[in-house]
């Protein structure tokens, strides 16, 4: 079964297509500020594309519903994120290049910092770096022993954040988080939601039990808290339901997962804003549809810090030039969710976006792009799953549906 | 099951509903001129409207489809074209009165030019004018034989376009086109899909080696490619789906055809512009809906002629009043789908529609009617299937959904 008539449609060419997704780019007035930081940042370059493209809002999911980073990145990549649910350990997994099998069940954890009753005091343990997680996981794999044929792999991420993937025989994978979301709690346990996933919820109760043994003499990473425990979902490759050669720039693990679970080839990372944007231009031209993500703008709207998310949006803008070199024939700039800065968290509130295409777009008039103008813009207001299918036709990538 | 919530709703009434159609009106700038036909075109009558109408843009399927003539029309009748497939024989069938059977098998076909090796020099046979196209037809019938108990109906359609029926016992219709869609290779074997379309195969095959030793002393026409080879779908009628008493008005074969097949009562052809529209006005009172059908406008746009579309659109404005004298209570003016003069083709670009109902409307502000003021109109960005149900709405026809 198809989710879009555009599966059925495919006919590939040589025209490229370039998603510019700035992560959690819709956003909010500040305070005294009226503006939002998309309409408040300068952006000349984006701007001067607007003469030949279209612009509109786009939900995520559903309107009203906040995404996560998976459902936002599903969306865009034209899946209708609610028929894919995947796991946030999953994620994890594939955005550190770990070799996930289907039958695996990975989980992310969080280092956390406990006081003696076992209450969470810190859900993020500080924000440890880097280093101390990579001595933590050592001292975790060196340690940790279980009566069991099912491995227990344990792996860093970055800063608080880790992995673990339990490898074994039919391995169920329905089990709530055990992070509370709060403090002054204890860790939940884990809960097996239906009966195969039982030796699961026993191993990593006992995985978190042992964890908290051998980790007792830290000061602050001195506990763990699972998230987003499940299997990897079979989702059908983006390559193979449309007409695309698909390749991802992308430096941060969880979008470099993401694009890996939809079949894109992910190329390595590039680093900041200006490497980004450069390295996209570098992509071999068999690639007809590149996915350039930038972290920065969701970052600068988790920690509250409207003017940080302007500066971003105006280097993305700085460097569009040199993204321009990849020649996109078709170049959609938008972002996998809002984040506004007031609410310092992901929401509900419609993405813009803009798509950009010499001689195939209808020219909506739009002088500005940001989240008021786009609201009279061209595209209208859509589910985001329909913003690829609308890119692939501007390719000219889509043919005629029936006589 | 339903595809509308109208459906369940129907509550007739004496209240006429008019669908101006003007086939592929939607358009882009082209060259150095920034507006589309629509936009360009001077629209007196039309713009009078405005001040009792709502107007909006319209996906004849999905955002980023490309509509043939069947799903563009069967979106206006108010059915989901992706749950209702129309073969293009049938189609051609029905356009020229053909006494279709539910049991039939309809394939279109091209007279094509082939030269000594089989491989096609041109796919239309130069496209040959309709006295060409009877001779050879009746050529065809006189000559053609086969040892089977099903009959093989020829029949002209216009310039290189014939239609070929299989009338038989169980024949199945599941065969791919035999035109491969690009000259210098041999046109393709019918290939069966299924065991019950084996015979049709079969028999196709036979009729396409007949002609063309019937055909080989033709200098231009010695060859037949077949396209849209299928049954006729069961479609439920639209009288019966929603509370209206259908008339259609239309000129040409494929768009009466259509009409028919959702069961609307065809009346006998208008001719131009001017003709068709003060034949709608002659139409019996007792037909409550009429759907007005224009064609030029998409002829203008596959030539790639915006000068001749922009006049189109205004003759069509010329004779508003002369269709006004059919007294509508809704009247919309819309297309099936848009043509692009710069892309000489059908396009997923949505559709400028505008609704017209004294009363009963919110009127939307606009002061022309355009793509581009349409993306701002009180309808927004809708599926076509919608617009039917709004105009019902319009016209007082449907009654309250719940307590």
């Amino acid at each position: 079964m198809t989710e879009h008539t555009a599966e059925l449609l495919g006919t590939p060419n040589e025209r490229r297509i370039i998603f510019l997704v700035m992560d959690g780019l819709g956003d909010l007035p500040f305070g005294d500020r009226p503006q939002t930081p998309l309409e408040a940042a300068k952006t000349p370059n984006i701007d001067a594309l607007l003469a030949q493209a279209t612009t509109g809002l786009f939900d995520p999911v559903e309107p009203g519903i906040t995404p996560g980073s998976g459902p936002g990145h599903l969306g865009l990549f034209g899946y209708d994120p609610r028929n894919h649910l995947i796991g946030r350990g999953v994620l994890e997994a594939l955005g550190i290049d770990f070799p996930l099998e289907d039958t695996d069940v990975a989980a992310r954890f969080n280092f956390c910092t406990l006081d003696k009753e076992r209450r969470i005091t810190d859900r993020r343990a500080g924000r440890i770096g880097d280093d101390i997680n990579h001595r933590l996981v050592e001292k975790l794999n060196a340690n940790l022993k279980f009566h069991s044929s099912t491995e227990v792999i344990v792996r860093s991420v970055s800063e608080h954040r880790g992995l673990v993937v339990l490898r074994g025989k039919d391995l169920g994978g329905r089990i709530p988080d055990t992070d509370p979301q709060q403090t002054g709690v204890q860790p939940l346990t884990a809960v097996a939601g239906d009966d195969a996933s039982k030796p699961t919820a026993d191993l990593l109760n006992q995985f978190v039990a042992q964890t908290e043994q051998i980790l007792a003499d830290e000061d602050r990473a001195n506990g763990l808290l699972l998230r987003g425990i499940d299997k990897r979902p079979p989702i059908p490759k983006i390559g193979d339901r449309f007409p695309i050669n698909p390749a991802a720039v992308a430096t941060y693990p969880m979008y470099r997962g993401i694009a890996r679970l939809v079949g894109m080839n992910v190329l390595d990372p590039p680093g900041d804003v200006a490497k980004t944007m450069a390295a996209a231009a570098l992509v071999p031209k068999e690639f007809d549809y590149l996915f350039v993500h930038i972290k920065y703008t969701d970052k600068a709207g988790e920690d509250g810090n409207y003017d940080w998310k302007v500066e971003v949006i105006e280097e993305v803008d700085r460097n569009l030039p040199a993204l321009m070199k990849a020649k996109p024939d078709v170049l959609v700039i938008t972002g996998d969710h809002s984040t506004p800065a007031i609410l310092k968290s992901h929401s509900w509130h419609p993405v813009p976006a803009l798509l950009y295409a010499p001689g195939t777009v209808r020219p909506d008039g739009s002088k500005t792009f940001g989240e008021r103008a786009c609201q009279i813009g061209g595209m209208g207001r859509l589910p985001m799953r329909h913003l690829l299918p609308i890119a692939l036709a501007h390719a000219l990538k889509l043919a005629k549906f029936g006589a």
